[in-house]
């Protein structure tokens, strides 16, 4: 007697959810040294010193009452005013406390927005690959995903399928930079280029296409690369941001909405966003973690271990003949599948003790993700056993690879 | 550009939570001591000591990468456990780990529930006069709330009403003990005539009817009367708790779902709970909050503090003329409007600085919800207000009223 939409969602269930407790079990039997755990994105760094001493000064100090009561469902005031106020000294924006609203994680936050937008059958587009959960949040509040394809060569978006697939049914776009599962980063240029047929296609179809920024992986990004700040580029921007990967925090569930006061009908959109954030069930966002990130927002995330695992592994991925997409935001790799069937590779090196998650469920079939965010250890460990599957699928060694 | 519903919700957004903005800001104007603020149910009395020294503890010496990351979307397997022993210590349950899943707060595990049983047009009831969101929350999930009149003498349920209201359509029924807005506690004997009803009805119709247990108040209950705990009952329970008001921490968002391993399809509807409570975006309730509250399961709930409030407000507003529900449980007492229509009196009540909730926003007019959750202090001070308010209605004083 559970819904059908349970009923599909318990068949279909989050592989990498599935992988994740598989992994569990498989280091219940065989030694957690023994398996080498690519599947889930959760961070391998712990939270900084700063926001430990944070969360014990504010339990000691603050009363009691005040700190732990409701406050407005959009979080509390100074929160949002201070991470306004370090949005602006970043990146240039105009925000004061009435562009934020605090939610419970990104998970939380494009819920909110959805729910917000989303009448019955609006679509709303997403770039392959993506994050598997946002086919559940569209449906949630009835949308349909539309998904737009990637160019294969460099995991871009294909220009000419966005065009074709933006339709005067489409609400929303969501983009994720850095891209979960890709680990490339968009560039101000693709930006640009996706901005422009978002304005295009604004003005055909005469109503709001806004973009849905889904932000937890902004921190990560290595080398030189760059990660444009939305708002600046397209005023009807949602900005969905989580502390969970920049400070270690996934299981407190805390981040925020920022949306600029640009963007069409404002208030009514703050007002909705922020009742959409009660009613979905969130009520607010979890209060001691809100005044705990405060006190981090300067607090840089810790990108030499995630940066140490991303060149191991790729580097020595490419070494032994697999064919990866070079990885240079989050803490995701993509591998190419040396056979067609990806989940059955997936199970060929479940054999070695490596756990990844398939690529369809990325909408990505061919490809299989590494989560890097293990210990160093464990993944150094985990050479041999990828040398031994590289071997049974007969790649040749790149012996010259120089690697980054 | 936002959606229907969410147009819908702005014209119609809580009337709780906008006097509850209203009074915040009339205190800023006139003084905080000035205004009688009956409107939000939010704790007055600080949470414990014990939580606090937990909450330090927790931070201190706990492994941060561990305390702070992911964990199954049913929450921490030690916390559960120790949730379902503290319930069958209590209550002489039979539940385990796997009979519970955590939650982000009541508000959470009731949305998490409805995902997971409603199909769209599938009915839920409720008992009049109701938490308004029910409403929000049930049509989340594109189900339609069907309200059962109360027995306005008793406010217990009608139940020749409740007969009626249960169709072939019918999915859910939710039972909130003690009853906000009323104040008043459905004891055993009228629990056991609901439940005979469901079962008669469930045979009737061929399919389950789920009991949905509210009980953010379940700890508030005054002098002799007993809260029955309803899996004991009726197996197809959901029970859906909150710490909110027992431990004064509505702000954090904690809580849970107890469902009973009797229940039909058990394992599925498990499977279905836990998903629910990733896809909606809650992922898993905060992981600090869930590890302190663990540290109080044995703590009383400060009720002196409300029997005090209770008592005063009771006895002085029927010593004044008002007519008003006996109030047992909870922290609300329910008012018979002097004059047919509430939201005017809502407003003259305004000049006295009075802010109360109109009855027809918990589908109840005539009457009006005073929560009574402010400090004893401006509780006594309200008095002469409210006795200017009787005397412009013209109330005669009950100079022999006994009080309780």
């Amino acid at each position: 007697m559970i819904s059908k939409l349970t009923k599909e969602a318990i068949a279909g269930n989050s592989a990498v959810r599935a992988m994740f407790m598989e992994a569990t079990e498989l280091a219940a039997k065989v030694g957690a040294e023994n398996v080498y755990d690519f599947s889930l994105g959760n961070p391998a760094t712990p939270a900084p010193q700063v926001l430990t001493d944070a969360l014990i000064d504010i339990v000691k100090d603050e009363d009691p009452l005040k700190l732990h009561s409701y406050m407005p469902n959009a979080g509390h005031e100074d929160v949002r005013a201070a991470i306004a106020a370090n949005l602006n000294k970043r990146f240039d924006t105009d925000f004061g406390a009435g562009n934020i609203i605090m939610t419970v994680g990104a998970a939380g936050a494009l819920n909110v927005v959805l729910k917000t937008i989303i009448d019955p059958g609006d679509e709303v587009c997403a770039f392959s690959p993506f994050f598997t959960e946002y086919r559940n949040y569209v449906r949630n509040w009835q949308g349909e995903l539309v998904c737009i394809e990637p160019d294969y060569e460099t995991f871009m978006p294909d220009f000419a399928d966005m065009e074709k697939k933006l339709t005067a049914n489409t609400k929303a776009i969501i983009i994720n930079n850095p891209v979960n599962p890709s680990g490339v980063i968009y560039s101000e240029d693709t930006i640009k280029k996706i901005v422009d047929v978002l304005k295009k296609k604004q003005e055909e179809y005469g109503h709001e296409i806004y973009i849905i920024s889904d932000e937890p992986y902004r921190e990560l990004v290595y080398g030189d690369e760059k990660v444009p700040f939305l708002t600046k580029y397209y005023e009807n921007t949602f900005v969905g941001y989580s502390f969970s990967k920049s400070l270690s925090l996934p299981g407190e569930r805390i981040g925020y909405i920022a949306v600029p006061s640009e963007m069409a009908d404002f208030k009514d959109v703050m007002d909705g966003l922020t009742i959409s954030n009660r009613v979905i069930g969130f009520v607010n966002a979890p209060s001691i973690i809100q005044k705990a990130i405060v006190k981090c927002l300067d607090t840089p995330t810790d990108l030499e271990f995630y940066d140490t695992n991303r060149k191991l592994l790729y580097n020595g991925l490419m070494s032994l003949g697999f064919d990866c997409v070079k990885p240079t935001g989050a803490f995701y790799l993509f591998l190419k599948s040396p056979e067609a069937d990806e989940k059955h590779f997936v199970e060929v090196a479940k054999k070695y003790h490596i756990m990844m998650v398939n690529g369809s469920t990325f909408n990505c079939p061919g490809y299989v993700r590494l989560a890097y965010c293990l210990s160093t250890e464990s993944l150094k460990n985990s050479m041999p056993a990828f040398e031994k599957l590289a071997a049974e699928y007969g790649l040749k060694k790149r012996e010259d690879f120089k690697g980054i």
